[in-house]
């Protein structure tokens, strides 16, 4: 069983991440990203959407046109976990 | 400029497609769908995607698993128009 991770490992991985935070309203993390255009952000959630499936880990997200809005929570572990922040460094890892 | 439907016109509509309601706070239409899984429902929307682009007529959508939400309006007509029906016929189309 995944543990979730604590306060203090949390604000360390997300020191080292890019432009994520922890959800206001639950135990989560989320980025929002703006891309030149929809194929450019459609084309960006495609390989985020390849990568979920591999790790059979997977967002929440949100796109309107140029814009994607990501959540990601560990379902199991009801918090952030290890998973939530591998995810998340390929995230920005493509992000450009 | 393309027009924004009449109550009229857009309950006619509405009556065609399948599954689709009006956004309870905004002038739109929406239609939540679940899939087998992660893999069916990103491969739909992926199939939305490619219309959307051909369309340049573009979706507001949340997904998480095997879960899709979508809602449509016509941003420069301010509200509902043919092109949203079109694009909501499509996805009738290929949801299964």
């Amino acid at each position: 069983m995944i543990q979730k991770l604590s306060s203090e490992q949390r604000s360390q991985a997300l020191a080292k991440l890019n432009g994520w935070h922890s959800a206001a309203d639950r135990d989560a993390i989320e980025r929002s990203i703006e891309f030149a255009d929809f194929n450019e952000a459609f084309g960006f959630m495609t390989r985020v959407a390849i990568k979920a499936q591999e790790m059979d880990h997977h967002p929440e997200w949100f796109n309107v046109y140029n814009k994607v809005e990501i959540t990601l929570s560990t379902h199991e572990a009801n918090g952030v976990t290890e998973r939530d922040l591998t995810l998340a460094s390929f995230i920005d890892s493509i992000a450009g």
